[in-house]
């Protein structure tokens, strides 16, 4: 069976060659010794193990027709409407047990769009992207691979074209076109735990022009391709977990935060069997497209039911703690999650429950533009919201708590148990620990996170202005005047 | 077939005994000429004209167990999820072509709730209820009546029972058991068309404790029986309607507002062959709370979804005629319109896809608990903020508009079509209907009557901490905190 | 002292030559007799009433330097921040005792703008309107005369120049000038009480661009004048007064809804001394952007204060009528309206206590431009916000509610009576008629009214965004971050 | 003159016993030397140096009539409505440029309170804690200490009495009364850099029945008294600067977060002259309401109004730097952020100019208690909407920034600086600089911060329900609807 272990999935990281990974202007020597990158890594293990577990393997894999056997959820693309609503229900399983990212997602979303897209490529302009797509779609699956996605650029002067830009470089450009491939020079930005993948993927981030033909690109490439160099995010968290003793310490023990980096392509070589998409610039736009609502459906929509249910659930055990169970403005404010909650549930189940196939022919089915885009738009707001009524309940500690390395410190842990323990019956550790989760959700790196992820509200709002038609609203308002007879 | 003509509806209207309706401090003496009453008419006859239509007989009927034959949505007790989506479906298509209440709505929903409640009454304390229902619906299904529902009562001092307020029939109370039925006392508010339809079916409108056994009542009654009176509500659109010369004045020209009365039952004797419950006080709650989710995913979720349409199609036409296509920020709020409106039919679709059959054995599927309620939770805000939006966009005529009237009066009318033309392809008419449409939606009794109808918020967060239950929420937690090992 | 009575005001009503005012179609023969135009008259009447009342005339009046006498405060032109101030409340005082507008107040701060800019023209390109201003404010304010103010024009495609606009009467132009005067023809639109005001001031409604010189007008004229006529609004509101046995059935008896008529010129003569701008089309804007802060101040801001007592002080004696005094969700509901009033009184005296003399040397002052703008932009939102939070405490009564005639009539009084009289100590006809009161201001015109009186959100964007200065601010960054050394 | 230099500030410090500080379970050493508490004294020096810049003088000094001289405007307490007013300003005018706390805040809001309290128990109880307060008020004036103040307590089960906790020490508690003082124990949490005063002031954080009157209790301490604890906050942050090189990495490399601890008093001795309330229950909540006010005006209020202006100048510098100056969707999100930023100015300017003497006789200004809170309520909800305005201009790398310590890694320098350049004019560093502030203020602790301090939503509430008075309304709409004659 395709299904690797998680341990082998560790493995085959430590097989390759060493990537070029940088943080804090310092090499990292050893992504499974350094604790902010192990992070990662512990995050891809677990969507090993939940495939292989009897208790989730229906909603972490799929019967994959390629290889005719179960493969992990995250490298099938979904075939139907009830394969859509799996992979929603999928993203807010991965995400209320990690409380990160899975960093396998983004890879799955490109291959969604690169499906239907080569697909269609192939059937207009007779090209051969499909059947490359799918080989490699195949091997993956056989392999397990862990895939990342890439598709956010610096880019420059957003009035110019890229090709007037001074660094032409500045979304991801082919450089020479070779007779057994390209090479490729560029960077990709903000990129989600590119270097614990096996492979990264990449897809253009907008539509191109006629003249930008160099720029309309997208292949995969071992992510320990020589000419690939990581530069990793660092803040406050990376600090953090840096200078802490016991990761039992921090808000989200295991798997931390989104660990992301700077991923820079200077002159890389891909063979011509892993480009999907090179020059066609008519269907840049679709690959973003369809890249964007799949992604939106799952990282901007029920992802976040997940992420919701862990600052609900420390809220409530926070107000359980305190003894303050009764607090009607609390019970208001958990309902209030709630509601936020399942709004977002609701979006993104509609995103899949209404999926169609796409194009019709291609077998390929993909979440409904208007609700996958409204998933994702509505939780933009929705989430600040509720990081602000989880920081309410969780009060002035979120931020001012001592560190809970005091508890072993003996001239101050009778201070600590005595004062946050607040006379209750749980124990001042575990309301320190839960307040400790609340801190890493509402007083770090979520509301913009959350945002940012699968797109800011505008990159929403351009694709509703371009997607919505008003024709059935204006026909029902002049049948209701008269002005249209029926 | 049991689906009759708009005029075999009317007719049976006409054949029975005149019902004893007050408006405005007098008599009605005929619902067919009074123009507002008429409108309630007209609203029911299309729900007998689209079951009768090839185009929508497929979402506006369903096939029966009872009849072995279609009948009319809004007789038609949900089978299975795929029935709760059709009835979903059903509310947005209603409400976007009336622009108003279907009166056979609420009447739907207490059936949903009577099919379910009775059947368990009977298997748990050994009535007869759920027979005697299936008998009435039955019978209503092949007659094709329409029912209309009645909950709200006006209660008195909520910090007291009701058997201790000083009038025992602020909610309605059987006054006396007799051989052959029971006799009733009390009065039902906001109820909407009651003298339209055939029949009322009675719940009681909120849970019962155990010395209220005379409130814990439900049954069926036709709309002309002896001892109801309907006083009905008066509004400046019952004035305006009156007054004007032509209904395509009006802001909804054929359907009008929502037309609702108080029912007061003075001494109504009802057979025991039309009770549904009759003192189980447990029971109560179940049928309001049946009803209630049943109620918010439609009245409250996807009906409004249908009114949206209405005030986007409007700004939309308003936009183009006054040439302000291009204007990003009409465009913007449109797009915020949308989004609303998709957010409520999501939540709406939710509601029925992720529904149950309640209890498990009877054969009755209702609506997600959750969902029914925040769908019309969310509404609640959500129809007040496109209310403000669309009036942004019809602009201060929204409510300076001068008369239509005016098209016909020789000293305005060149007037009123050089400066309400704008200068613009589109005539001052129809500018100004549209506008008035507007008025009628922004300008009017929707924001309050749409936060009312089917329960204010405070209803939904009544039904929502009863139903909510942190346990999974907790466990992701302490897991994930180590607190609790996996 | 040149503070006439109200009955003076009425009679110099009655001695001009008959207007010519259109409703519903209809020539308004008596504007005194007509129940709507009525409304407009006592509204008036009211402020001319409060500034001969010894309790209110400080606020009412002011000291004029013109007339060396007490003056209305609506022909008084600001002269220090504390005259601001005063300006300020007392638009929270006339709104919250008419419960609608005082018809004096956009002329009034049309005042303020020319004030303001003849002086500034005379300066700078050595006219005479300044001069010929003072005089005529000096008679308005001799005289005690009602002046209305109208800028709102219908306008043609935005994207075009009025000059290039097919028919460019869209707004109001000069079609001759002559020696003793020019003539003019156009329509205002929207525009509050014309009809009753001794006097019409007009502006222009937007910047004028170098060959729009005849758009850029600035005059006085009587309301009778000759070419003039109204066509005023026709609303429900309007239709429900006019069938109206007694006001007292109405939700503002009195005073009524804001009565407002599109104010056509059809070639109007206007002699010189009564033209106070013409041609010099820098200095349109400037009318414009004066007028806009000094009526967002008041219409926009503290005005709003006062309507938002009437809705607060309504849903907390319904509160009481109802014995919900302990129901914290209301209570809750009453904080955020206060604290929206309170917002919305703190941003119009921050207009009043940081404004300033403009131009310096003129005498005459204007309220802060940013907080003016901030004031009005706000309530657009808030005013929405108070209207849904008074329309849940009001209750599906407030769209559903009977005639009060119903009251009148034997056959349903004793029904209405047992059964909206809730059982509480209060009359069914004090709860019918403070829940009347709440349908005006939650299930009528005043969202939207509210919004676009003093001008839409987008009118306040326009000015903020050519007002703010960014450079505190980034100034601020560079220095915390070492950019810029202090 | 008593205005000390800020290097006689920090030697006063210097001069002290060591307090007894620990962070991250370890003993601060030396507070001048830790990278974090450092931060502390940094703040406290600014507001010596400005105090003696004759630029800044007039804002952050008082005449004192005590000393007949200027004293430093944080130990000066409010004569009028003036000083109100320049203490609100003086609080934007010190966040703008601290970007983070002033630690002298509470303490100064601690004396208005005691000043006006203790006049208050001395008239009508005859006591003497007026004169005692004087007298240590005109001490620290003439020394020109700095005084932290402290209220937050951990508390016990709030649904019991203080007594009847299990723990009493959970409020800080009076446990022995003596001839020449009293003892004190317990602990107050949340406290803003308490270490760094010279002396902290100590109020109760709630209301007093009759028996709790060893909680009823207020004093000054030296901060390096015996007994006393500091458990200071360590967060993601302070991990941050410790392994920072440069502080120029940092957010807010000067004076970086609100650093605050738990100080814990175990058996202080606090002799009589120090004890400005002991006992008196009634007027505990006085002193909470009127520091309660009085803080929320400014920390509330106007204080936020500085933090604003550096998200708002970072945001736009950002727009420059990327060449979005165009981009209209990032100019709305900046008026957005000028309008919360506008009416939180207002609020606090409302609160200051309606501010009056409390209670009269004393002598002292306070804020108007409505607008306090407002103030306050309003920002808890403003703030965290311009975070997320400001978090999506700043774009991803807001989480996702490399450290600016890889501009000094050859190996990523360049990439760095070609791909964070975005091939505009601004260099790499100054876009890092200034996304690295954003992520300070957006992505880490000062939603929840900002919420809490000066007291959350909740607070102000209650405040808000205590002193709003509805006769006012009620009367207006009774007026109106002729239910009660005028």
């Amino acid at each position: 069976m395709a299904l690797i272990t998680p341990e082998q999935y560790e493995q085959s990281l430590k097989n390759r060659k060493s990537p070029r990974i940088f943080m804090n202007g310092k090499k990292v020597q050893d992504i499974f010794d350094n604790p902010n990158t192990r992070t990662a890594i512990e995050a891809n293990k677990a969507s090993y193990r939940w495939a292989l577990d009897p208790e989730h393997q229906d909603l972490m894999t799929g019967l994959s027709p390629l290889t005719n056997d179960r493969v992990n959820r995250y490298v099938y693309v979904s075939r139907s409407r009830e394969d859509l609503v799996k992979k929603a229900l999928s993203a807010t399983f991965t995400a209320e047990n990690l409380g990160t990212c899975i960093y396998r997602c983004p890879g799955l979303d490109a291959f969604h769009a690169l499906a239907s897209t080569t697909w269609e490529m192939d059937k207009n302009l007779g090209t051969e992207y499909h059947d490359r797509f799918i080989k490699y779609l195949k091997s993956v699956q056989e392999k397990d691979l862990a895939v990342a996605g890439a598709l956010t650029e610096p880019r420059g002067d957003r009035k110019k074209r890229a090709i007037d830009w001074p660094d032409p470089y500045l979304s991801v450009k082919m450089v020479e076109k070779k007779s057994d491939g390209i090479v490729v020079r560029g960077a990709k930005i903000n990129i989600s735990g590119a270097y614990v993948g096996n492979e990264i993927v990449v897809l253009p981030q907008s539509a191109k022009r006629k003249d930008e033909g160099d720029y309309a690109l997208s292949f995969a490439v071992p992510a320990d391709m020589e000419g690939i160099t990581y530069i990793c995010q660092y803040s406050p968290y990376s600090a953090e977990r840096e200078v802490a003793e016991d990761i039992y310490e921090l808000g989200n023990p295991v798997f931390g935060q989104r660990e992301t980096s700077m991923v820079v392509f200077d002159n890389v070589f891909i063979p011509w069997e892993r480009v999907f998409h090179c020059g066609e610039t008519d269907y840049s736009i679709k690959l973003v497209e369809r890249f964007a609502k799949t992604h939106r459906m799952t990282c901007g929509g029920t992802c976040k039911v997940g992420f919701m249910n862990l600052l609900i659930g420390a809220c409530k055990l926070l107000q359980e703690y305190k003894g303050l169970d009764k607090a009607q403005h609390i019970n208001d404010e958990l309902m209030e999650m709630v509601v936020l909650r399942e709004t977002a549930r609701a979006c993104g189940l509609a995103a899949g429950n209404l999926g169609q196939e796409e194009p019709v022919g291609s077998g390929v089915f993909l979440p409904d533009e208007l609700m996958g885009n409204v998933s994702k738009l509505n939780i933009c707001n929705a989430f600040w919201r509720v990081m602000a009524l989880a920081g309410d309940i969780g009060g002035g500690l979120v931020v001012t708590l001592p560190s809970l390395r005091e508890l072993k410190n003996p001239e101050t842990k009778k201070y600590i148990e005595e004062f946050l323990g607040f006379g209750s019956n749980a124990s001042a550790e575990d309301i320190m620990k839960v307040t400790k989760l609340l801190q890493n959700w509402t007083a770090g790196q979520h509301g913009v996170g959350t945002w940012h992820g699968a797109g800011p509200v505008m990159a929403q709002k351009i694709m509703l202005q371009r997607v919505i038609d008003y024709e059935h609203e204006k026909k029902l308002v002049k049948h209701t005047l008269g002005i249209l007879k029926k």
